[in-house]
This record gives structure tokens, sequence and C-alpha cells, in this order.
């Protein structure tokens, strides 16, 4: 008889967990993770295949510890003064995070955020050894600065994490709270913008509050809009110091040289890997006023995807969708469920199979 | 005034830690981390290339998250009876080693090496909140079974470490020390072969003892025999259990798209992959057999690297061949030098080096 995993000596903490992940289903429309569902470019995945040809002929050495090239590359695509020395990658924004979480929470500290959020937030928090408290939201999700301060007064956390835009709810986080928050902590306060390229362009992306915030790190990823989930990029800008902080926990050599080569091709086309993003921005907001047709609720969302309330019986709205071969994603909020918005073919798809369901019941 | 790190609210325990990181100078002759000098071969990487064009037309996913095809792929490679079930992966050894810690040790509990070893051991296992205990070796950095045992069932950790063969002495660990230790601990032993291609061909190694061990791990590295250091892959072979374990810590989607084409590829090339070894190995035994006519002691090693002692002052000869164009490594201990066997080419540069430098003095 083989040897089970309660055999092991497993850490006490670890026993009786499940593996984290969305469930995964081969269904020709799958708009259940918020991945951007359009391919990369054939342009620029010929020059990404340059790149990586490069790279692979010094693929025995070991990469550049420092990425310097890719840190440059991230600060050019961000702007706002930013330069290489104010930017950090992982493989991943789960990787970026848990760096942050290494160096300001970890054992014996709290870590904070405001219910519903990232799945990850706490999993990745509790994975530290660190506590995580969770705060709370106003109507619709939203936050106002006065109540998130002083929840986070509060609570006194050692890391707080604001999603900005909020997943999985797609709630816009308003500079206002942002600024409040970091006023009322000591601890490092992270800005989750993974969906920013999806809010309205005129908005004001928490970069701006940088200068002068030391304890403000902004992250991002490549995964959503520059169509990259599969190469696993996550990056985040924020005072020289805090890169000091992130370089004493990184695991050396931590990101390939494939890696870099990838994603630094891929933010030398950034225009055209953006371009998608308006034509995703459209099917969103075809999403929202579709499904309140229907006579559902969609939240409003800066994002790539939108989560709508008013379903009956979401597990039969689930099942139903994905009998009909499209996958999205049931999040645990009552009545609810979250669609991420495909292309326009793959939205018609849902949609229609959504009032198709709704007429029938 | 910019910030500095001790400004900001960072762990105590990481308070004035230096990043990890083996010192990076660009000479023309780099033999101080232990990387293949053998770029990998044209008709290899032209296939590598040919699957990272594959993998990124679907990059905008995320990737398979359980990396079946590439845990097929290592298991064929290590045989021995194993399959997919029984193999991890993630990126480099280091991550692997940090997602065994996470599950078995963690805080509260303690991990076990015999010094000198791998100096990234202590490093992962304190960055994940355990605590590190060394025991120490017999002559010539040997390990004997009854000691390592005794010395294993006195410190009761939760997770032993036994580098076979060692770095960075490149000793030799005998089976008999590893079935030792097993039976000494009811914790995790980790067999660390990440050089053991290195290896006299008709050795045993840790993969045979697997079979009713359910405790035991043995882990492996692409980075060295494999000339694959820049992709960052690393992986081990266990039961299916710690597997289960090791799922439950890992962050979902740990290993890219791209990485796991790239890995995918080169092992369906080993043999080619692998013809550079002999050529290394014998360079190796070059290195030790010139050495100890130069006047040092060469420690018996079956890695791609030998340590010499009898260096009067390893940091005064370090330097001299620094200042010749040649990078080695000086690990800290006394009267010792490390040095990779490199090229033919590259291995006669050092050894006329060291030669000229040991007349001069």
């Amino acid at each position: 008889m083989s040897p089970r995993l309660q055999d092991l000596p497993l850490r006490d903490d670890l026993r009786g967990l499940q593996p984290y992940g969305a469930p995964q289903a081969p269904l020709p429309v799958a708009l259940n993770v918020n991945e951007n569902t359009h391919p990369v470019p054939e342009e620029v995945a010929d020059d990404i295949l340059d790149s990586i040809a490069r790279a692979l002929r010094d693929v025995n050495r070991y990469p550049d510890r420092e990425f310097i090239g890719l840190r440059e590359g991230f600060a050019e695509y961000l702007g706002h003064g930013l330069s290489a020395e104010n930017i950090w990658a992982a493989n991943g924004s789960n990787e970026v995070l848990q760096h942050i979480l290494q160096a300001f929470a970890g054992p014996g500290r709290r870590a904070f955020g405001f219910a519903p959020t990232y799945s990850m937030y706490p999993l990745l928090t509790r994975a530290t050894g660190a506590q995580w408290v969770a705060g709370t939201r106003g109507h619709d999700y939203v936050l106002e600065p006065e109540s998130a301060a002083e929840q986070v007064a509060e609570a006194s956390p050692d890391v707080v994490f604001l999603c900005s835009p909020n997943n999985p709810t797609g709630t816009p986080l308003s500079i206002e709270v942002i600024e409040a928050v970091y006023e009322a902590t000591d601890g490092i306060v992270i800005v989750d913008e993974a969906y920013w390229e999806f809010a309205p362009h005129e908005e004001r992306s928490a970069l701006t509050l940088l200068p002068g915030r030391e304890r403000m790190v902004v992250s991002r990823t490549m995964s959503k809009a520059f169509a990259f989930a599969g190469a696993r990029v996550g990056y985040l800008a924020a005072d020289p110091a805090v890169i000091d902080a992130l370089r004493l926990v990184r695991l050396p050599y931590h990101l390939s040289a494939l890696t870099q080569a990838a994603a630094s091709a891929a933010l030398r086309h950034a225009p055209t890997m953006l371009r998608m993003v308006d034509e995703i921005v459209a099917q969103r907001d075809r999403i929202s006023a579709t499904v309140e047709a229907l006579g559902f609720h969609a939240y409003e969302s800066w994002t790539n995807f939108v989560l709508f309330s008013g379903v009956d019986d979401p597990g039969a709205t689930w099942q139903a969708l994905y009998d009909r071969g499209i996958l999205i994603r049931d999040i645990g909020l009552p009545h609810s469920l979250r669609v991420t918005a495909g292309t326009e073919e793959e939205t018609t798809a849902f949609l229609d199979a959504l009032a198709s369901i709704q007429s029938a019941s």
C-alpha cells in the first residue's frame, strides 16, 4: 500500500488543505481566470523568439541576477520618472507579492486586505507565516477613505494590500483611499494594479503617489494587458530602498534568461501588445450592459472581467454555461458569478448562452 | 534625501544582511560558479526554439499548472521505474528545496546538514523561518555512516540535507550513509544530486533507494550537466505523497510555459546534452592531477569542480588569477580554493596561470 500525505511529517498548518488553483477544464470558451484571450500578435511573437534565440546561446551560464535590461524596460514602460533602480520583477505577480511578504511580514507579523479581494493575498500571507486580517467594504464593494483608514489603523498591520481595481469584484479604488490608508499605517502599502491597463485612460495610477512615499509599492503584471500569462512575469515599482529589501529574500537567479529575454522583447512592443486592451474594454462594457438588460446587476468594473449578481443559483447557472461549452468562475460571492471579457466572438457566445439559460428558467 | 533600507519596516531577522550571490565579474575565463562552460549544441538549441515558438502561440493563457509533459520527460530521463506522479520541478533546484522546506520545515522546525556544504541550505532554511543545525564531517570532508546517523539522531531535525556529491568539496557520499541517516530520523531526507551526472557511471544513485522510503527525496538540476543554468530548472523524484505536499505550498502556475517547453525539448536530447559530461570529467581529473603535481592537495571530486588546499594565501592566489583574467571561487575554507572544470582551453588557461603564480611565489 502506498503511503499517503498524512503519513508524512507535513507541517500541522498544512494538514487538510487543498492545493490552490482555479478549476481547469478544456472548454471551447474559457472566460474563468481573467486571461487576455487574444494571442500575442505574430510580429511580436517573432521578435520575442529572436530574443530568446540569442539568450539560448548563453543559457549554459547563470542569468543576470539583477535583470538590469528588463528593469530598464519596465521603468520606460511605466514612465512617471521611474528608473531601473525603482523596479523589481519575479515569476508572476504572486512571487513579487511573496517577496514583499517575506521581507516585511512573515512569522509574528500581520497583513491586511479588504474582503472580498484577490484570494491569493491570505494564502501568500499565511504561507510566509504571517497572520491575515480581513477588513470590510461598503455598498457595491466600494471603499471610502475614512472607513478604510479607520480599519487599517485599528488592525495595525505590517503590510496592507489594496487591489486597484479590485479582483474579483472589478471595483475602482480612489486615489484618496490610497492616500488615507498610507497615512493610517507605518507598514508597507501594496497597491496591486494587476488590471490597471483596463481602467479609464484619464484616471491616475498609484504610480503618481510614489514620490515621497517610501513604504508604498505599486505592483503590476504582464499576464493580463500584455497577454503574457504563460510567461509568468510580474513586477513592481517602489523606492530603491524597497528593492534593496527584496534582494535579501529573493532566490539568486530567480528570473531565467529566457523569461528576461521574452519580457524585454514584449515590452519593446508595448503599443502593439496593448492594442487589444481597448477591444477588451469594449467587450467588458458590452457584458455589463447586456447582463443588466437580462435582469442581473453588473458591478462597475475597471478590469477585463465583470462580476454580476442577481443569480438565483450560481452553481446551476455555472453548470448550465459549462454544459454549453463556456467556462466562467463561481468565486463564492452570494448570488454572483464572474466572467472574463473575451474576444467579440467569445463574449457573444457567453451572452447568448446566458440569455438562453435565463429565458429557460 | 532618499530613504534607506533601515528606515523601512524590514523584518528584524533581515536587518544587516547582504544579498546572497557569488561575486560576478566579466572575465574571459569564468570558472567560479560550477556552470557547464559548453554552450547548448546548435541542433538542440534549434529544437528548443521550435518548442518555444509553439508555446508562444498560447502564451496569453496560463501554463499547465501540473506541467505533466515536463514531469513525464524527467521520469523518462531518470528511469528507475519512476513516472510523472513521482516528479516535481521548479525554477531552479533552490526553489525545489524551498518548496520542501515550506512543506516540511518552516517556523518552529529544524533543518540539518553536514558542514561545509551547499551554502544555500542554511539561507533557504532560515528564509522559511526554520532553524539551521550544522553537523560535522570527517577527514577530507568524508562522511561515515555511524557518525552521520549519530549526529542526525542527536539533532532530531525535520529535514536533512545530504549533498551527493557534496558542494563545495566535491566529496562522494556513500549509499550506506544515506541508508543510515534515513533510519536515524523521522524527518524528510533530501539527497541533493545536483552534480550526479559527473559521478562515475557505475555508482548507484540515491534514486535506487526510493522504493519503500516515502520520506526520501532525490533532487537534481538541469543547470550543470544539461548546460541549462540560464533556464532555471530544478526537479526531484519522490513518493507521490511528497508531491502532494509540495502542491500545497507552490505558487499556482510557478513554471512558465516557456520554461516547460524549453526543458521538455532539452530532455528529448538528453544524450546530446550529456555528451559534454565525459569531456568535463576528463578536465576535472586533469585539474586534480595537475594541482597535485604543483604541490597542492586536490580533494576527491565526483562533480564538475575541484576543491584544492595547501594554498598559503587563498585571497592572494584568487587575486593573482583574477589579474590574469581567470575567475575562480574562494569559498572561505582555510587554505583552499574551488575551480570549475571548463573546456580544455579554459582549463589549460587556469592550470598555466596557477603554475606561473606558484613558481613566482
